[in-house]
């Protein structure tokens, strides 16, 4: 049965990757638009290029320091010689994953702006179309990159399942780290040149968003797509990749070593990609630019593909693992159901067609400071229900796997964030089309395009809001359960390595582990306190720039005169990625420096302290974040004043303040708790090894 | 040896009782200045003594229902009949400290003012002195009712001294549940208030702070009253005493019964009482108004009294535990130096003397938003090194003491705590005169007294920030240290009800403790969320009172007529109390109804999750709030523009955001994460015997 197996991954990864190839041509294949059109997407191009080819270079240095960190190990025998490879190789896939997806969606468009000329569904269709590009590159080459290794490692190398699983993890790191680079690099562009742009653009000049006057407006451009789409191509490669291969391990130690239990992650990955397939060709609308009717269109392809896998998962879990451990199939079920919970509590509370956000809206009319205090207190208050779901799905995941005993339930944990992401090519693709619209509709704005295409492209920005608010709550759903499984990875490892510790050995009412679950948890706040100091740092640069532009060129204002756009994407490129090293370095180094002074017993709780409170500050940064934006959009749409009004200013302040919180510091947080996890167990053998306490 | 205990223990109240006395007749000495003074003065006291009536008018409705619920589970022996007196003692002598604090700051304001007037050495003398009043009516109360409770038990009613701990951590609950009133309810007030007069004084009319043509202004004065003199009152009651009765309880547990153990908490209480009355013999200045001159002055007498504890402690000690338990001498000056360095810490991050407040005032130069997210950015980053601190401070406590035996080194804990607040006293009173010297200022400006009066008022408001700053690290840290003992005492409790738990049984890879972190951690950010949202609320109808009086009463901008203060008092004291009550039932209810559903298991895995993230929770928005006030006025002192600039502007749409932040959600926090634990030792034997998983 195994060499089927085997031979499904492949099909998996090569149906994903096929689609996303003729993806790309239906989308090459539209038209580019007026040559004012190809003029400015070739700038943003150029600028997304150079920008991502400084940023590969510089991370091409940490993963060389890191690959002779990872021999010398290797060396001394506290690895295997796998792991420096697997590490180069999570790494590199990461990044294309991103790379491959800005290169779409930065020729798409204008090719998306020219569509909205024709009509709103022909819009969609070549943004929804790169939006697939990009999520079913990153199941793809998620899946392949799996698949490769266990091919190499099972048949080439005839490693135990331990030792398969252990080198897989390592990849995760490599990916982990690449996603963290390229989430807070972007997140740091996109938010220091949007900031900068609305902030002086805006509120001190008074033009519109988009106007080709203001000098930041390539920039903003260009960081839409470093940030939002290859930063999240990366971020999602990772948690994609980490919620199989952590199942992965730890259905080898519940199985006892059985390679079946270590299958089924990758098995269900598989499907999902399948169905995925399926549940896209059902994405289409009319004319209506109402916001209901295309979530539908999107909608209608998501739960599709849901229902589909929920339906194969059953046979699935019943003939691979048998019929006496069904219970695992409903572990992925609730992840499934867990996912579509967040995402619908996401939504309720960001988008403007429910009263959170139109509350939030309301606060305008006694200035910014009422905003902020609101929006501060909705994204809190937000992270309840979050919790609530992600604890049913636990306990349910935990006590209907493995029939009570401890790895079981770890087990079918780990499986609920498989089941929970499975359904990712086209959940990405809804979310991944966001940016483009958004690129679509500067575009329309800079060229000068007749209204009705820029309103078009609203409506499909817009839903992007909704879309992508969804397909953050299934990133952070699934990282709190990927991270929870990692956390037990981490464990086995410790033990494999030689500890003397049972899964026991970590109550909260131990001193060290304490001590660890207090800096665990202090590190989703320094962590955001970095990013989003390094966003306003980077922005302040920006602002002083356009500033200075407006003043020194004459005739800017009037257009007569053309603003200096390179300056800014370089300003951008430049901050962002000196801003992203110190985060990323802390991300990595502090594992190990608890590890060395508080053991193993230090790690697990900082993990466990990382985990639960990144989870809360993801969801609260992001969704404080997104009701801001949105509310703005409400004043917008001609509420409460409207635009140019003295409460449409006061959201301007929210949106600007919010913008750091979720694009930048909440979207890294999930990939901090992950990474945090990874680093551990390839770090383990030293810790167990040479740790003060232990 | 025993009874000299409890003499001392009742010597130590008395005379913090008496102390209490002398300086409030010194208070009442001082001249109450001119007739319009005395007037502002007398509608302040009013406003403040007609809002506290009625907020104990509800909270004893919520102390009956409590009364009748624990009287009920008496009866059905879950409880013994002392707990629902105990209960109820606790919640009176919270709000008596509480009252007294108020009565002599409300006495004191106006006093102080007038002895500016003179000098600054005077109006310091005055101001202090009020604050000494309210430090030592809380210590003295707080050992009181320890003293009483305790003679009682042991000498009238021989309880054994497990049963003893038990009754006494009930009325540690009443103090708790008090104090949350006090903090939630006067912080709602008073920042209700202050934002109301501020957005529209401020902001929209132009005019300055404490301008009587703002009719929000007496409403602005009795809030600072009501909720940083009544509030802090009852919140640091409370810490006093649940640092000592957790730290007796598990004393009890360490010991196997012994009454030394449980009685060193008390006497270290007494002792500590001394030592602060000696220190403030040491609190004087000369006429320099600057800040460095002033903190000095303070900091002697803090500093004195520390020392002298240190060095009694050694023998108290040695004597009464015996030389072979000198290791929890240690444990309590590890937590005296942890208290200082948080202090430290939070001075550095809050005070405008330092870069960070520098910096974040530069960012005014950008707007409001940026300075709001460097705010956020600064309050984040500031948890890390409380963190570290607390975490060496607890691995020193537990190591040090006990010789690695769990209970040992709990108790170590504890005492660490004790020895953290044991300054209380004097800390407390330099904590306290800050809102006197604030309401000082107000009435300086109201009755138009000469600008250096309010120069002079001002300088010690400036320190008053400084000192409040370090009052909140000692708040904060002892208050994390507490926690984590009445999550000990809670365990303890569980297995004196028959529970069969063992301190290992919490691994926080059980899922029932996990899904308990996750939803302990859960809570800050939901109370934040509540209690931000209930100031967002009363603050609007504040502002949308003043415009209405702006616009209606004719005259009011030149001088010619007076607005209507006692509406804006009126609205205030309405919508504070509404708001504290959904807060205070959530804090109450949560961890009964998490216990019957998860059980004891889920329940310690909430209080651990609370702790944590109520602990950084509560420094960051402590010192965001800070910050940003302190920036405001480092612009105020002329920099980046100084008053009346755009920078001005921005910088006060910070201090409006960090007002609840500060002082409303930040120090209720710490009250929170006492009170779940409280509350679940109070009902343990209802969640040990009822819940769905055991």
């Amino acid at each position: 049965m195994e060499n089927y197996l085997v031979i499904l991954m492949f099909v998996g990864a090569a149906a994903a990757l096929c689609f996303a190839l003729i993806m790309a041509k239906r989308v090459l294949g539209f038209d580019e638009g007026t040559d004012k059109m190809k003029k400015i997407s070739r700038s943003i191009r150029s600028g997304a290029n150079a920008y991502l080819k400084r940023q590969y270079t510089i991370v091409a240095i940490f993963f060389a320091v890191m690959f002779l960190v990872l021999c010398t190990m290797a060396f001394f025998k506290m690895l295997t010689w796998f792991v420096p490879f697997a590490f180069v190789t999570g790494g590199f896939f990461s990044g294309l994953s991103g790379f491959v997806g800005m290169k779409i969606a930065t020729n798409a468009n204008n090719r998306t702006a020219n569509a909205c000329r024709t009509g709103l569904n022909k819009g969609l269709r070549v943004a929804f179309s790169a939006g697939s590009v990009m999520g079913f590159t990153v199941v793809g080459l998620g899946l392949l990159d799996i698949s490769i290794w266990f091919t190499l490692l099972k048949y080439v190398f005839h490693c135990t399942p331990t030792e398969i699983t252990s080198s897989m993890l390592t990849f995760g790191m490599g990916a982990s780290s690449m996603a963290l680079f390229a989430r807070v690099g972007g997140g740091i562009f996109t938010k220091a040149a949007d900031v900068g742009a609305d902030l002086v653009g805006k509120v001190e000049a008074g033009i519109p968003e988009d106007d080709p006057r203001n000098p930041a407006v390539i920039a903003d451009n260009v960081g839409d797509n470093v940030g939002d789409v290859a930063g999240m191509g990366a971020d999602l490669y990772e948690s994609y990749v980490g919620s199989i291969i952590s199942a992965s391990a730890l259905g080898v130690a519940a199985f006892g070593g059985e390679l079946k239990a270590m299958a089924v992650p990758m098995i269900m990955a598989a499907v999902g990609i399948l169905c995925s397939i399926i549940g896209t060709f059902f994405v289409r609308t009319g004319e209506k630019t109402e916001q209901k009717t295309l979530l539908k269109a999107l909608r209608r392809g998501t739960n599709l593909s849901a229902i589909l896998i929920a339906i194969i998962a059953f046979p699935l879990i019943w003939f691979v693992l048998g019929k006496d451990q069904i219970g695992y199939y409903f572990a992925i079920i609730s992840g499934l159901i867990a996912g579509v919970l967040i995402g619908f509590s996401t939504e309720y509370f960001t988008s403007d067609t429910y009263k959170p956000t139109q509350k939030l809206a309301s606060k305008t009319e006694t200035g910014s400071a009422t905003v902020i205090i609101g929006g501060v207190g909705l994204g809190m208050l937000s992270t309840a229900i979050p919790i609530i779901i992600v604890g049913i799905c636990v306990i349910v995941a935990y006590f209907v796997s493995g029939g009570g005993n401890v790895q079981g339930g770890l087990y079918g944990i780990a499986l609920a964030a498989v089941g929970m992401l499975s359904t990712l090519g086209i959940t990405l693709a809804t979310d991944a089309y966001g940016p483009v619209a958004d690129n679509a509709g500067g575009i329309a704005e800079m060229s000068g395009l007749e209204p009705q295409v820029r309103e078009r492209t609203d409506a499909l920005d817009s839903l992007g809001n909704t879309t992508a608010a969804t397909g953050k709550g299934f990133a952070i759903g699934s990282a709190a359960l990927t991270a929870l499984a990692l956390i037990a990875s981490y464990i086995e490892k410790v033990k494999e390595v030689g500890a003397d510790v049972a899964f026991k050995d970590f109550s909260v009412m131990d001193p060290v582990v304490l001590v660890g679950l207090f800096i665990g948890a202090c590190l989703p706040f320094v962590f955001a306190a970095l990013t989003m100091d390094a966003v306003g740092r980077a922005a302040q640069s920006i602002v002083i720039e356009v500033r200075r532009q407006f003043k020194n060129i004459k005739g800017l204002m009037t257009g007569e005169a053309d603003p200096d756009y390179a300056t800014c994407v370089d300003l951008c490129t430049k901050s962002s990625l000196r801003e992203m090293i110190l985060p990323t370095i802390v991300a990595v180094v502090t594992p190990v420096v608890v590890g060395l002074i508080l053991g193993v017993k230090g790690v697990v709780g900082l993990l466990a302290g990382a985990t639960v409170s990144g989870f809360l500050m993801a969801i609260f940064m992001s969704n404080s974040g997104g009701a801001w934006d949105n509310a703005k959009k409400y004043i917008e749409a001609g509420h409460h004043g409207g635009k140019g009004s003295d409460q449409h200013k006061a959201a301007v302040v929210g949106d600007t303040v919010g913008d750091p919180f979720k694009d930048t510091s909440g979207p890294s947080i999930n990939i901090l708790i992950k990474l945090l996890s990874m680093v551990s167990i390839v770090f383990a053998a030293l810790v167990v090894n040479f740790s003060l306490i232990k």
